[in-house]
């Protein structure tokens, strides 16, 4: 084992990962990525994890040196992997939503007698069902986000902008262990350490798939914070970074300056109220299309869904599966064929934009349990002034 | 245009990059990774960049709503490409060294009567010779990035560790504008805002192709700092983050507590030496190889070969091309084949870790001129007391 601390818990993922490998016809499976690695091993190295739909595991290790056990292999490249294996598969899979063509055509050449197949969904699917200790590191990480938060107010102070505000908050998340980086499957969406909203800067359209968008600091990066002065009548949606452990809670919480504006005050409500019912709703069992259906159907009767999901430009969500990467399964989306099942957890993030005012509504991160949804970032939801 | 103020500058690159798709016998390209859509567009955007041969360009842009221009074309996915193009190319170039397997076989669907080849050397060509635009970019994040530096002596204070100290250092450069993320070609190396290595963590191997390495403070990202209280005796090396428009400066300084050791500071002012020599060395026409030998040659000399860029686990090069992303050409290292250009922007870092001490080195970026390296990261080199 690489990480023998985790010895039993890697034995667990192995178990279930082998049995969707023969579920879907595969003799094996080499792992690539790094979100992948590390939930193979308990660890990222620089090389490949080799699972067997017989539950037999191999690391191939390139870096770092020293790392220990019977499973472990060093190699200095790929085609070393062909001369140890002593049962070459007939079919293979590999991550082919994440591998890019020119590693896989080099791979492909290492195992040139086997049918090379897309085994993505294997660990996607896997992954989206969290075992108890993956549970307890989403417990660990909301507990350190809430009390980061909890900052906040103090942080702020008259004439700040938006920028300064969150680079206060990212002091404060990396001061009690945030690791920074947010990990996000595919290359479609960029981001620094999360996002601080302020008023119409909200409304800023963004070329990521992020529930919201801001125009962004510059072109390089055109998400988040563009500079705004924090001034009387705004919103402030803070959407930060939870990752403190290599598990990823996602939390929301929104302040305002001055006077709230009463659109704007409602729909934060709304947002709450939506968050309330679909705790009570999203079981075991469920359509996670049924969830978004949920919260159109609420927002059409509030009047408000010129503003729901983003104004200029609107997400097609209201939520993700998160854990080792912020963009998991289920994904909660109207087309979506996802069917909640209990250990999932999800992000919940129906938010509006009222333009003249910013960004408003809550994101919490829950798991699905067999009685509803059990929330892990319990910062209070309701609107706060600064 | 996407980016209208940098109409004569996007003119230039595009201009440059169907010289090199004729050249390799291509008939137009599609570029689909971030950086090289920053690279062709002036902004970050989700969709595509189609060249031609001939410098004709079309953007096919996803989101966000609202790009204007004549050569702006909105498309919902990939398949409207085809519907959009009046002449279809024979040979069509894809960034094959980024774009994954099944994003892949979709545009290859796409362009169904065309054959695919790899282009993804074209953008790395020519990327590696910077136009006069980015070169004065990358000025004015060195000087950002030098103010930030200055400020490092007045934030440590005795009995601090080596993230709390990070976090100082992040809040600084992200006040003066950083914007935190650092673009690295490829999924081999992942960082948040990057490294403070104090002490024997700085000897810590890591999986990723970093000069150094550092534990790290969890088994999800281990690399850099992990928890080391800075005590008398000890080197800190910094080495973060100087994106603050796009193009990265790269910059290591070292400061140390109580006495400085004697074969550390012999290190560093070889470092130091080896900087001086390599600025007089590297002009257009030397082989890119020969810096690194010449860094080798003169460690070897000062019997230091067995800490050279490490001491369990040594990295083997010596410096990189930077700009868009950290990992450009040329590759400083003893096989490269990359010729020094005019042009080139290369960060240098002949680095050591003195066990029981800690890391020492410089590490500067510069323009390759027709007389020789010019520096843009002009923060002092000595090694300094905190």
């Amino acid at each position: 084992m690489i990480n023998n601390s985790l010895k039993s818990e890697i034995d667990i993922r192995i178990s279930r990962i082998s049995a969707l490998i023969a579920e879907a016809g595969y003799d094996s499976m080499l792992v690539t990525s790094n979100a992948n690695l590390y939930y193979t091993s308990g660890r990222v190295f620089s090389g490949y994890t080799y699972i067997t739909k017989d539950a037999e595991v191999i690391y191939f290790v390139k870096r770092p040196v020293g790392l220990q056990g019977d499973n472990v292999k060093y190699v200095r490249k790929p085609e070393q992997i062909a001369e140890i294996l002593e049962r070459k598969p007939q079919k293979i899979a590999f991550e082919l939503d994440s591998l890019t063509v020119n590693d896989c055509k080099r791979l492909t050449k290492v195992f040139a007698e086997s049918e090379v197949c897309d085994g993505s969904g294997v660990l996607r699917r896997c992954r989206a069902v969290k075992t108890p200790y993956e549970i307890l590191k989403m417990k660990e990480s909301g507990v350190l986000h809430d009390e980061a938060y909890k900052r906040i107010p103090e942080m702020y102070r008259k004439g700040m902008t938006d920028i300064e505000l969150q680079v206060e908050v990212e002091r404060e998340l990396r001061l009690k262990g945030s690791l920074g980086i947010f990990r996000i499957h595919g290359e479609s969406m960029e981001i620094f350490m999360g996002n601080v909203l302020c008023g119409d800067n909200a409304d800023a359209p963004s070329p990521y798939d992020f529930a919201m968008g801001g125009a962004g600091l510059d072109e390089s990066l055109p998400v988040g914070c563009n500079g705004t002065v924090i001034e009387p009548g705004m919103t402030v949606m803070v959407d930060m970074c939870g990752n403190f452990n290599g598990y990823m809670t996602d939390m929301t919480r929104v302040f305002y300056v001055g006077t709230l504006d009463d659109m704007a005050k409602k729909a934060h409500e709304l947002s709450i109220q939506i968050h309330h019912r679909l705790v009570e709703e999203g079981k075991p069992g469920v359509p996670a299309s049924r969830l978004y259906e949920i919260a159109m159907e609420m927002t059409k009767e509030a009047g408000l869904e010129a503003y729901f999901m983003g104004h200029k430009q609107q997400a097609g969500y209201i939520g993700h599966g998160v854990g080792i990467e912020v963009n998991e399964s289920p994904v909660l989306a109207p087309r979506s064929r996802d069917i909640l099942e209990e250990g999932n957890i999800i992000a919940l993030e129906p938010k509006y934009v009222i333009p003249g005012v910013g960004a408003v509504g809550v994101e919490s991160t829950y798991i699905v349990t067999a009685n509803g949804l059990e929330c892990v970032t319990n910062y209070p939801e309701e609107i706060a002034q600064l």
